[in-house]
């Protein structure tokens, strides 16, 4: 497994490989992996001939007053789980190598994708998002990249950006990875003390009642909602930042469920806000 | 010569031909193509294998009240002359081709480099030279690309947006060309009555003015620019949109002239907006 730190060599490296025709996977993290990222680190295996496992912590998509500095790291332990994996290249640049102080170039989706959900409560998220994800696709220069569907917001969005900007880049979408218990994997998770990880269990419960509640012909989104909020409630340290029901192409906000909906949430607990989220058909 | 519309069939024609081990330098144009634009199609002949010109009037470059509906078109006559360069590939694609619908997504050089010059007459004007030049890499995804120096702001624009997001492009700078009495080749040339062609001359001369001026030592930016308003107020049919004088790498406007500066000019010759530049270095 090689170990690349500046993105000129992982990009010389990369386009080397490709032309001996080779194909590449490419799986982006911020690190301090668990399941979710093995299971597309695994995909990608599977479906490749290098794989690549960029870790970095980006900090154009967080905001002043989020986590960026207590972000979780441990690069020891992802290296070893990722040289278990059969992994090719862990391509780890630092920030000043990624964002050298004249670096002044964003790549945007605008419009309607990006203002509901997490692009409301955090604004500039998603342009940090899809500007690291230009630069990492323009220096791996992958045929398939793997993202994981618990951030289903930031999956449509990269989505439309790879169709708008052509390049030409297979996303492959992956299945939440959740817990015995239903809590959906994330590094956030490690935040939580015992009580705030044993009450986190209830996302996965009010998203089952949507579901439940949809399958069982409820189709007004604002009871939908309602009801999730009140399961919500009964775990006094959760705090709802939004619950919402869109449409899973468009992320528009729905009356009537109708198709394939998207229930997503983020909740506080404590300072932790975990995101989760479930694909219904009615 | 092979001439494609569809961006697809063009990123799957030049992906296969790159993995044969070929070289492809990309011109990109927006046609109405003179000698400017063929020099350009010579110097990507002499280094590559494959010489891909592009073709496409970029809509979202141009603002609500300029020139994109009248803005010259003759493909017939470019792909003429394109063929007598030994260009392999023509990339001539519908608006509708490169702008689906639902296409949202921009990529912006942000900062002082577009704020001035040309970026601050002309809102949004580089978000869509970026916008459509970062598809067009995707789309050819070149060993080199080749821009003209007459475009002096957009080729420093561009070298900064292939640096920042990583594109891993060689971009080629080439020289202005002009006509014999000193006009700079330009497809815009062709909206000229004869006596504007014949007034706009001046704008050479004034930059050869300029240029005078700081080889005998002249230093105040301020004094060399009223000295250019001079020459041009000689023509009465031109009106003045900037004058100004900048570093040549950060394009910010220098009270003395020191090291190399980019003297940039865009003029008005009744409706038609002409640009002219030239750098000196003291």
């Amino acid at each position: 497994m090689r170990i690349i730190a500046s993105p000129v060599e992982a990009q010389t490296y990369c386009a080397a490989q490709r032309e001996t025709g080779k194909q590449i996977g490419l799986v982006p993290t911020m690190g301090y992996l668990h399941e979710g990222h093995l299971s597309l680190v695994r995909q990608a295996r599977a479906e490749n001939d290098l794989v690549v496992v960029s870790i970095f912590v980006n900090p154009i998509q967080f905001g002043p007053s989020e986590d960026l500095a207590s972000y979780p790291r441990d690069f020891e332990r992802d290296s070893q789980l990722l040289a278990a994996e059969d992994t090719d290249v862990i391509f780890a640049p630092t920030v000043e190598q990624m964002y050298p102080p004249e670096s002044v170039t964003f790549v945007e989706v605008t419009g309607d994708l990006t203002k509901g959900l997490c692009g409301a409560r955090r604004p500039g998220h998603f342009r940090g998002v899809t500007t690291v994800v230009s630069k990492l696709f323009n220096i791996v220069r992958p045929h398939r990249a793997y993202f994981g569907q618990k951030d289903a917001q930031q999956l449509v969005v990269i989505q439309r950006m790879v169709a708008d900007l052509n390049f030409g880049i297979d996303i492959v979408p992956m299945p939440i990875v959740r817990e015995p218990d239903g809590l959906a994997m994330s590094s956030r998770n490690r935040y939580l003390s015992p009580d705030e990880r044993q009450a986190a269990t209830v996302l996965y419960r009010a998203l089952q009642h949507a579901k439940a509640r949809i399958k069982s012909s409820v189709r007004s989104a604002a009871e939908i909602i309602a009801s999730m909020q009140s399961v919500i409630n009964q775990e006094k340290s959760a705090k709802v930042d939004y619950i919402e029901i869109v449409d899973a192409n468009h992320l528009q906000p729905v009356g009537a469920i109708r198709g394939e909906v998207l229930i997503a949430l983020a909740v506080y607990f404590g300072k932790t806000r975990l995101i989760d989220n479930l694909r219904v058909d009615e």
